[in-house]
Order: C-alpha cells, then structure tokens, then sequence
C-alpha cells in the first residue's frame, strides 16, 4: 500500500520490457510495428498489448505457444474485420512451430463453425504472409 | 455422370454412418443429442452437420482433433450465442485429449482478442461441464 | 418550419397507429407483445419498432412482406443471439406465406455462410415455433 | 463400407465438377475467381466451396436460387467485413433475377435489424457492382 | 387518416430538411459525404439516415450529443468492419466536444470489452482522424 | 529483473486487492459475484477481471466512471449475447451517476447503430434491472 511512484514506474517499465520480449518473440517485427503504430496516438494501449497481452496473458504456463495460436487463429477468424492482426497472428503461429498445412488446415475447418466467407478472408491472408514467406504454392499434399 | 439413385442414396447413407462415427468419437452422447433433435425439424441439418462437418471436414488428416477443438473453442468463445455448442464441444477437448487446465487457459487466453464478457461466459459453460463430470473444483494449479 | 405542437403530436400518434397496423399483420400477437413489454421502460423504442421499422420501412414498396422475412431470417440467424427476435420472425414468415420447408431450407442454407452453430440455433427456435403451431413432425420431403 | 480409392477419387472429382457447375450459374466469372484464388493456398477451401457449397447446397430443391440469395445478401450484410463477398453475391442476386430495386430495397431493410452503418456498407458494395453493370444511376423508382 | 399526397411529400422534406440539418452539425463535411455518396444507389437509404436516425433519433432530449458518441464509439468499435462509420463518428466526437485524450481513453477502455483487435482498429481510425485535423503527436499526458 | 518471488506474489496480491475495491464501488455486489462464481474454475481470468480490468483500467484517469459506463453499455449492446454482463453493467451506470432515463436513451440510441433486436435486448435487461431496484415504471418524460 502507498505506493512509491519511483518503484512504481519501474515495475511498470519492467513490465513493458518483460512484455516486449515476449511479443518480439512470438510475432517478430510485425508486433513491434503495432506497437509502433501506436506511439503517438495511444502509447497507453502499446502498453497494454505488451505488457498485459504479451508479458502476462501469452506468458502463463498452462497452454503452450502453438496451442494459444490455434485458439488465436479461431478468434480472429471468427470475428471477422481483423485482417490486419490475423496477419500479425498468421506470421506468429509460423514462428511458435505451426506448419503452412497447419494453418491452411485450421482455417479450412473454421469454416464449419463461423462460415465460408470468413474462412475465406482468413485463408486470403494466410496466402499472402506465406507468399511473402516464400511457402507458395504449397506442396500439395491433400488427399 | 448420370448418377444411379440407388447408389447414390447409398453413398449418402454411407456419408451419414461415417459421419455419425466420427461424431460420436469426438462429441460422445451430447454429439448424438443434437442430431436427434434435429429429426423432426431439420434432417438434412442433421445430415450435413455429421456426414459433412465430422465425416468430411473434421476427419481430414493434417490437423489433430485436439488441436481442431482448440480452434473450435476459439471460434465459439468469440461468436458468443454458442453456449450450446461451447457445452457439447468443452466435452469434446476434454473427450480428445485437453486437459481441464489447458482449456481453462484457452478461454482465459481469449480475453485478450475478444474482451472479457465472452471469456466470461465460455468459462462459465465450462464450470457446467466440468461440475458434470465431477472435475471441479480444479486442483490450485495456478501460479 | 414552426410546427405545430397539436399537429405534430397527432402525425406522431397516427404513424404509431399506421405502424401498429403494419406490425399485427407481419408479427401477429407476438409483435403486439414486443411492444407492450417495452411499455414501462422504453415507450419511445417500442415507438420506434412500430411507427419507424414497421410502419414506414416495412411498408415500403419495392420488396414484398415474404421477400423482407427472408432477408431478415438471414440477418437473425447471422446475428446470433436474437432468439427472442427469430421467434416472432419465424411466426411472421409462416404468416406472409413462406412454408415451412422453405425455412427450415433458409435456415440450412445459412450454414454456409454463418457456420453450423448459429444453423442449429435458428433450427431450434423454428422448431420451437413449429411445435406451438402443430406443424410438427414435418412431412418427409427430403430428397 | 472399404471404399476403393479410383472411385472415390471420381466421386470427389464429379462433385467438384457439378458444384463448379452450379457456381458458374450463380456466381458467373467472380465465383471462378474465388476459386482460382484459393488453387496455391487451400485446394480444399476451393473444393468445399463447389461441391459442398454449391453442389450441395444451393442445389437443394426446396428454396429457389432469387431466395437463396435474398438469405444471403441479409447474412453477408448482418457478418460485416465480408465485403469481398457481398460483391459476389450483389453479382448473383443479379444473375438469379432479383432486379436491382429489390436489392437495394433488401439492404435498406437490413438497417431495422443490423443498423445503418452494415445497411451503408453493404448498399457501398451494391453501388460499386451496379458501377460496373452499367446499372448506375438507378431510375427514381423511390415514392 | 386519409393523408393529403403534397402534405405528406412536404412533411417527408421537412424532416429531411431537419435531419441534414442535425447531422451537418454532428458529423460536418463527413456526414454529408455519406449522403451524397447514395444518391444515384439508396437515395432513401440517405433519407433515412438524415431523417430518421440523426433528425428524430440523435435530436431526442434525454442524451447530450457527448453522450451519444460515447455510446455510438462503443458500439462501432464493437461492431467491427465499420471504419468509415468510425472515422466519421471520430470527427463526429471531436466536433460535440470529446477531446483527443477522452476518445483515445474511450478506445483504450473497450479493449476490456471487446478485445485487443478491435480495440487496435478503432484506435489506428482515431490516428488517421487525429493527423488530418493535426491533432498529431498528442502530449504526453499518460501517467 | 531477477525478480523476488515474494515481493511478486505481493506485488499481485495487492493489485488484486486495489482490482476489487474498484470493482465494488462500480459494480457493486453483482461484481463481486462475478468473482466469486469463477473461484473454483478460474481464479486467475477472476484476478484479471479485479486487478487488470478494474485495477488498471477502469481506474485510469482520462476518462471518467459515467463516460466509461457509456461506452461499456454501447459495446455490450452490439456484441450481444452478453446480457449477464449488460445486467452487471446497468446496475453499474445508476451506481456511477446515469440516471435510468439516460440509460433507456443510450440504448435506444444503439438501435440506429447496431438495430433493432439487439437494442430490444438490452431494453429489457435494463427493465429486469430497473424493476429489481423499483424504478419501474418510469415516469413518462417522453415527449
């Protein structure tokens, strides 16, 4: 109680910096453009993405790191309107040990429970982050 | 082409088992229940949901049926309005393989991409399951 | 410009009345009630459905009464969540002359477009509104 | 029971055919595209679109393609970010005889039900195929 | 009863007349970009919005106009895919008098709500509002 | 870095504690049985509730209680499917200074936005709310 605000910023500045990590480390420079992107209009929320999302939410033991892009994944297929952070999330669930087919998978069976047009969406970016990957076309390997 | 109709109502028919197959493995009895109550409204509902959505779709390799319930949790979490489907297929991670504690963290993860009252609720459904199955309250794992 | 209190008051009653009009002949007794249970908390939402939503959108030429419950069973089902509302509008189908089979089709084709969940829940209500309007078992017109 | 592979790889491969068929009758040249589109990336999204989607699907007696879409066109609106999509399906409502007043109309309506920023949307994506079509601007059929 | 056709045709100008009146003051150059951008496809679709939704709804007592935009961003960020509504309700904000910091505040918040993505889009609308009317770094006022 | 263990589980525990007090004081009792039902499936999404969503959010400056109801009410309103938490949050906005008018107004406002059902819902979980604490029927201030 009565906090020291001198300890508090540094707790909160640790936290940023824990958090950063994190982020760098499952979204790569995709994540840090976000946080970027957010200097000069809402730091407070760059913040709270790395800090909160990434340094204490992604970095809970209980699920691994591919599992929580699987569920990621699902999320932002199903809310549609996320194209931008199913980017972000498609290069992530690369980087944590998904593979291309993986993905194409998860996407293609999204479409049983939120529809075709968003796995549709959803599988549109995932061509253009393997494109820029240099994973297309992809061996075919469907039955 | 020029299909036989008595072939062809074969083949369906045999879709429909497959896919009844699949279901059961994956869903167990709350699977069956919804096809059941689909008989006198929707059959072809019925049909589609097993011969397609667990015979075709979720029967395809290339994704493992524990990491396809992680997505499905992710997909019904953000829809919202699921709850009934959520129930049937907290049952299903659980049926394939996820322990209670991953798929607690699974929704919990959810809060960060689609707010708190969603992850709220899926977490309440599973509170349900869970209690059904004699698994809560849930040892103190948590850091 | 300038209007009149009186005047005005009276246009407002009469398109409530118009709209009231509208609302009985689309929704039946299930409409009326929509509107008496807005009655102690929200008169002017409950002005609103009839006056605005009924009596001038609904009423306008250019689509038919069955045309517009076909666009809005769509809409509900994709919505999610508005099983209250997809109670009076399966009611209001039946009453503009959509059979049916031809919800319960409308209802399986939105699976495509919106996923197998909000399918199922669609189907429910109508076999809710079915069952209250002895149309259940359906004859087996399933090819 | 123990298919045999030559002919289930002909079924699959007469099912894709027959739905390509029913896309191109609806969907004209855009559904082909969606489908080329998803050649290098998700071979299977494409076939399910066709011969589930459209094979299945939509050529199931019991709603007529001009209702079909009317369900369609109110989903795709209410989902929101499926704009790529309604494009395709303003072309289709189109194809299957709704006239350009009734579509219009259809997505006026959607404002009682999804609200005036989806209903602008959509009517945004309705003007831009209109364009196109040489359908522009609309003769002043309003009242 | 038994309305007078030229009455009710100048009655229909007059609210209109009222509508764009509320929501130039409201929205400014934007709002009445929407309604010119309907002309030639949903010209009544404009009505409605000038007439309806800004002359008889947003005029109501009952909410100041802040208040409305407060709710209205809640509900746009929510919705999601709705970001030229958002960029028009942002400027919309700033003109009835929300500054910079209680709108990047307002965005910030739903986060908890409805997730980090759409926290995120809301907020990079915001940022392209802001740097047009040079709004652009905002001070440092974050704790 | 290298941080202490006690010193952490403090630093948590205490921004718990500072979580719940703000919890209380918005919420009241309804939130802290929010809390309480997650104990035994999921303490750790009820700590971020009290320490992340209160604690850290709720209490920032910027932006003050009645404002962040607002926006709350609008983005639980067009999620839908949320009513539990549209009831914690209309008790929540009498709690911080809404008077029940301006509640029905805000959610009466939401219908332009995100139409009619969802508006209807949250009209009546404000009326189940209201009745709860004896505010019904409301005086017609209408006009």
């Amino acid at each position: 109680m009565n906090p020291n605000p001198v300890n508090e910023a540094r707790a909160r500045q640790e936290r940023f910096a824990h958090g950063m990590e994190v982020l760098t480390r499952v979204d790569g420079e995709a994540g840090r453009r976000v946080i970027d992107a957010l200097a000069d209009i809402s730091p407070e929320l760059g913040h709270q993405v790395a800090a909160w999302a990434f340094g204490e939410m992604y970095d809970r033991p209980g699920l691994g790191p591919r599992d929580r892009q699987l569920v990621t994944l699902g999320i932002l297929t199903a809310l549609g309107g996320c194209e931008p952070q199913l980017e972000v999330h498609v290069n992530a669930a690369l980087n944590v040990g998904l593979g291309p087919q993986e993905i194409v998978e998860a996407l293609l069976h999204s479409a049983v429970y939120c529809g075709m047009p968003k796995a549709l969406n959803a599988t549109l970016v995932a061509k253009k982050v393997f494109g820029e990957r240099g994973l297309l076309p992809r061996p075919t390997e469907d039955r």
